[in-house]
């Protein structure tokens, strides 16, 4: 990210002078890789292992906070702020967990704190949420957030391939991680809506405020049952208001309509779908990731913190950041799809429909598939209902001895 | 318009003031319909028929100007610049055609000239294109900027319709005006493509410099022959830059491949697709028109606006706005579909194509089918070649005996 940084600083570095009407001048680099920072054809004098350098230099206005991870980056961007130095980070686990606190420290000390690379990589969106859409009262939101498990699934839609040869093809092609977890199991996404939310709802999120669950149990079977019925599976990031003015979060994969915008970004695209009391539906779409389309992104929060400096202001948050009442999970509705397998019996769906009515759920299609040995695959939609009772029905199969598995459960949006 | 914005300004008042920090006040609302006004349940106090209630007002910091049209709008728009006022406008043709002069008034007077609503109805797409993407040199923009159009061209798609047809039910369903020329002639989208290609390049831009065809000759045969061939034809808004730096602007029906993210965009959305050198390709779409969405557009300026009073600041432009070089229209580049009538006889392909030769023109596929009485249609695309190239041939093609017809000329991009 420092590289992508670096060398969109140079290579537009007239354009960007000619835009904002001053030089944007890199003072020093502090990095534990040198080497790295060589690598991008560096001046070398810039580049520094002591942190110092950059923090204590009082000539330094702004600066780009490109580490990751919270320590020591947590540190030096509070350092930075307290020494009334603008901030420019792409660090969405550190905006994520400590954003609240950092705008904070920003706003005491007349800087900005700007993030737009933190999400979506280059896609133009903290500030248009923030900005272009401050007009509205935004209903919902849901996303496409990371880039790896985007191309893992649109890779097993279109090969028909299963999870895990797909996740073992892209480690080797370098599109996902050797340690996986953080894309697959929704953590990254997990992050990024946090900071979306916030800025879509003026309330400060909590991680613990999202459920969250991967990728990894979604097979072949279930991709190939979605599409006969017109449907693609994403990993989705949902936020919406309800009337009462509750919040609704979550992450999961999700069963989207083929006819919705998001469920045509495909590969390692991202996009953000936004819904607004006025504006309707809107969506950003573009390369969530890599080191010059963040770069992208943080060049552009460097000349909007400099346009600020030059203008002597910041981007004060007057928002009152008063915390929204989360909808606790249990009541949270959605249509879910299950796939099942059973024994091949007399009665075998009407005793899961028996369940189901006792639960309160009623169901909208039902697809039942021989598969061999006596056994069957059973897929079938519900009508909307609640996580509570859905929970309740899964529950209620347990006790049922023509169950033999439930193989996934997913939900089911944007219709 | 001034409903949409009354509207939005209402309902999300205290959304609004949170979010700003300050109160939007409507002082003053001049109309030459104060039934319209009426209409919106707005307090009769504050209407009236009087320009100069907004116009000479010391109170009044911002006006929004909703006329639409060329006069008296710049005048009126003229008068509050110099009376120090910032001024929010939703007028595509005005800034189209008179930009970079109001931009001008506005900075010697210090204050804002804001028109979001002006291009893409409420989608975000001025300001992330001139802030969030400052960072970037714009390579290529490409647009689908008309709501109407997009409808009709859907629409013959989805129905195997013609467009004829199409439009006089676009026409009763309210969707397309009585005079639809603005629309079907291309001309409201060749004053959008003008707004947003001076913003992405930093250069005035003149309608001239635009050439602009209308979807009025697409027929639904068009349409059914680049489906074939894995096209969708759309009302292309289109922008790039060459190596040279010239700038090639054009506005013209347009086969785009299907995995194109333009491609899918239906009924009466807009999207504006761009690639940077850093970002890539972004996309941003939503609708580009109606009441609420221009309204959202609106109200986002006038919140902007209103933010920099607060800070005694204004948006100036600093990007000198030296005027790019034109690439003259015969010299672009493109791909060609060509539907033509013709006889079916030995030795007309080889006619047909021996024209072509001579005036260097390479074909990469050709479709023929018998029509009747001895007539054949036959479709064919071309390699990339200039339009100074097809000109020749087509006037070559008048010297044939065997060529009845040429049917239909289109462009194709995005591969």
């Amino acid at each position: 990210m420092g590289g992508g940084t670096f060398q969109v600083l140079q290579r537009n570095k007239a354009l960007i002078e000619k835009r904002l009407g001053a030089r944007l001048e890199i003072k020093a680099i502090a990095t534990r890789t040198p080497s790295r920072a060589a690598s991008w054809n560096c001046p070398l004098e810039l580049v520094s292992t002591n942190p110092d350098t950059v923090l204590n230099d009082p000539q330094i206005q702004i600066v780009a906070e490109l580490i990751g991870g919270i320590e020591p980056a947590r540190e030096y961007v509070l350092r930075a702020l307290k020494a009334g130095k603008s901030v420019v980070t792409a660090n969405k686990e550190l905006v994520a967990k400590h954003g609240p606190l950092l705008r904070a420290v920003a706003d005491e000390n007349g800087v900005d704190l700007l993030f737009e690379g933190a999400v979506g990589g280059g896609i133009p969106l903290i500030k248009p949420l923030r900005e272009s859409l401050a007009s509205n009262s935004i209903e919902e939101v849901m996303a496409i957030l990371n880039g790896t498990t985007n191309f893992i699934l649109s890779k097993m839609t279109r090969e028909g391939a299963n999870y895990s040869a797909v996740l073992a093809e892209a480690q080797d092609l370098g599109y996902a991680e050797a340690e996986p977890s953080s894309d697959v199991d929704g953590f990254d996404t997990q992050y990024k809506l946090a900071i979306v939310a916030g800025i879509a709802f003026d309330t400060p999120v909590e991680l613990s405020d999202i459920p969250r669950e991967g990728i990894t149990r979604v097979s072949a079977r279930d991709i190939e049952y979605a599409a006969e019925l017109g449907y693609a599976i994403k990993l989705l990031a949902l936020a919406r208001r309800h009337d009462d003015d509750s919040l609704e979060l979550r992450v999961h994969p999700a069963l989207l309509p083929h006819s919705h915008p998001l469920a045509s970004v495909n590969e390692a695209f991202n996009a953000v779908w936004v819904r607004g009391d006025a504006v309707g539906e809107t969506m950003f779409f573009g390369r969530g990731a890599g080191a010059l389309p963040t770069g992208s992104a943080v060049v552009g929060d460097l000349i909007e913190a400099a346009k600020n400096r030059l203008r002597g202001v910041s981007n004060l948050d007057h928002a009152p950041m008063h915390k929204a009442r989360m909808l606790p999970f249990e009541d949270s509705r959605t249509r879910f799809c299950v796939r099942m397998q059973v024994k091949d019996k007399p009665g075998a769906i009407a005793q899961i429909a028996g369940v189901l009515g006792d639960c309160g759920v009623s169901i909208e299609s039902i697809v039942q598939k021989k598969t061999e040995h006596g056994a069957a695959e059973i897929f079938w939609m519900t009508h909307h209902t609640t996580q509570r009772a859905m929970n309740e029905s899964l529950a209620g199969f347990e006790g049922l001895e023509v169950v033999r598995e439930v193989s996934s459960v997913l939900r089911v949006e944007g219709d």
